[in-house]
């Protein structure tokens, strides 16, 4: 299976080229979107949410994920091999918490260029058809490089930030529950906020953070729209009262 | 063939992640999207949009349909089986009208509880894999529940509001057009509005109303916004002017 | 494979119906989402994203195009072959542009109707079905039209305006970068606007434009929206000062 993690949208050609590609180079493969909205531009923000999304895919499958703003300059283009999956995607930082995280993991930078690349769209041009011939288990044109290769030590271990904003309103912190106090207290847009185990255990209009179901530690209002209720957007610090 | 009825959103991590459940557990059955922008937490507004939608997919179709703010909390999860199709989701009233409708239904409370189940993706975890099962053909731990199990006898047969803004901001209601007498004029954001049989009938600008392609009582405005030239969001009152 | 190039944005039912008739009349052929938000009821600017993307096609490919204000009127449903690849969609001016640059291209008009064929949705119910025949190669009902029918001859090769803004904000012109000096400035917003290769080519909030990757020159901001910086909508004129 293909997982797609992209700044890209959805509704636009982007993801769909992207798709057309995929189709032609590894018919059959499974293509599944897991983030089309992922931090626009934002490859660290990204790389948090990235690192608790991917886990979640079963040995074997392949994330292409192409957060970008560096396109068409000098960064590399990645293989990353993490506890079995295989992340494709460009050498800006986006794997970082992936590979900080991983058991085991291995770094190819890709050599193989295709026949025509254009400046802007390497997700479609590049990575792409990388990613279909990993899902494939084809051979490929690349170098392995040292475990230190393009590594952010400076980023911390988890991001006390908002990262995402989903439909709902709910804002996903890039911070994972397990390090946190069951009963920690987040502040975020100047309130505290209290844990809560689900959405019906507080009243119409509470805040609260839960472990959401892909271990982040999520802010919501149930029944409500946390972004708006608490005034919350990719970017807001979060902290953290014990 | 399964159909998507969320209100997930497309972008995000949830529909990307029951689709990777659904091609894992029933590979090869295609999966469509018919609404990932049902009425946001809002299962009785919801309920009159699936009623009117799934009974366009043919019989054997799973529709697996998850609009559940009580996730979490105690309400079962339900299969329904009606007029050949499967439904698939929470007893929150959603397959009210559905069950209405059909000529014959069968209900069952799913037992089935998979290894993991996070407090708040139920769609992922439990509803995505039973509907899995029930597109390959397969027994299902279930127990069969009465005729009258969660109904909601105090719901209209047809409401008369709006349910659902469309991309193009035309407003559907929750009323069939059969039901409505061919030259009834509607009430909606103070202003009367007649009935046209296509937007090619009216002038540019003007408001009418007309059967839509799934039988629902459809306001829109030819070559506008229906939304905003009307003022009109889900929730908002119809009145019938006969 | 059948692209899909639409106005019917992807959450709502329009997208969602129309993939379930391909998969039932078309098992097995992949189906891609190339616009779900061509430019809304507006065939002229539509033509000219269509040209630039449909192009980037493999010949045998169907594109499935259905920007159609006029449903339910008069205008005739059409397949055009050009270049080998197949266009389906309404007769409005949508395909003139993938007309005029083919270098062979025949056109028929299909006579064949549905069973059932609702007053507003012929994506669905005609297109959809025909685009599935002529993917799966079967023949159709319909009837050769001579080259000029329903041409737009006073439409221009390339047109000096915002046609669409994508995920990011960037703003796609319906000019050819070809056919632009390489130094060339647009002027849009009132600003002018200089070229660029690529987005860090630029300092971080500049704006400039670039050949894109399907050949039309877009209007970017490195690391910003175009669209707000510059005011920038679909519709709005460029000038080209050389």
């Amino acid at each position: 299976m293909i997982a797609l993690f992209t700044d890209f949208g959805l509704n636009g050609p982007y993801t769909g080229q992207m798709k057309a590609v995929l189709q032609r180079l590894a018919p059959g493969v499974p293509v599944v979107d897991l983030f089309a909205d992922a931090p626009s531009r934002d490859p660290r923000r990204a790389a948090y949410l990235l690192a608790a999304y991917g886990a979640w895919f079963p040995a074997g499958s392949v994330l292409l994920a192409v957060v970008d703003p560096g396109v068409g300059g000098a960064r590399a283009p990645l293989v990353i091999e993490a506890d079995g999956r295989f992340y494709v995607g460009p050498d800006n930082g986006l794997f970082e918490l992936v590979r900080r995280r991983a058991r085991s993991a291995r770094v190819m930078e890709v050599t193989w260029r295709p026949e025509a690349l254009s400046a802007s769209f390497h997700g479609r041009d590049l990575f792409a058809p990388v990613a279909a011939l990993l899902a494939r288990g084809e051979s490929l044109e690349a170098e392995p490089r040292p475990e230190d290769f393009g590594r952010r030590p400076d980023w911390p271990d988890d991001l006390a930030e908002i990262v995402y904003i989903d439909h709902y309103g709910n804002a996903l912190t890039g911070m994972r529950a397990a390090v946190l106090a069951a009963d920690a207290v987040l502040v975020a847009g100047g309130r505290p906020i209290p844990p809560a185990r689900t959405f019906s255990a507080v009243p119409p209009g509470a805040a609260f953070w839960y472990e959401n179901s892909n271990g982040l530690a999520e802010i919501a209002v149930n029944l409500g729209r946390a972004d708006r209720a608490l005034g919350l957007e990719i970017g807001c610090r979060v902290e953290v009262d014990k």
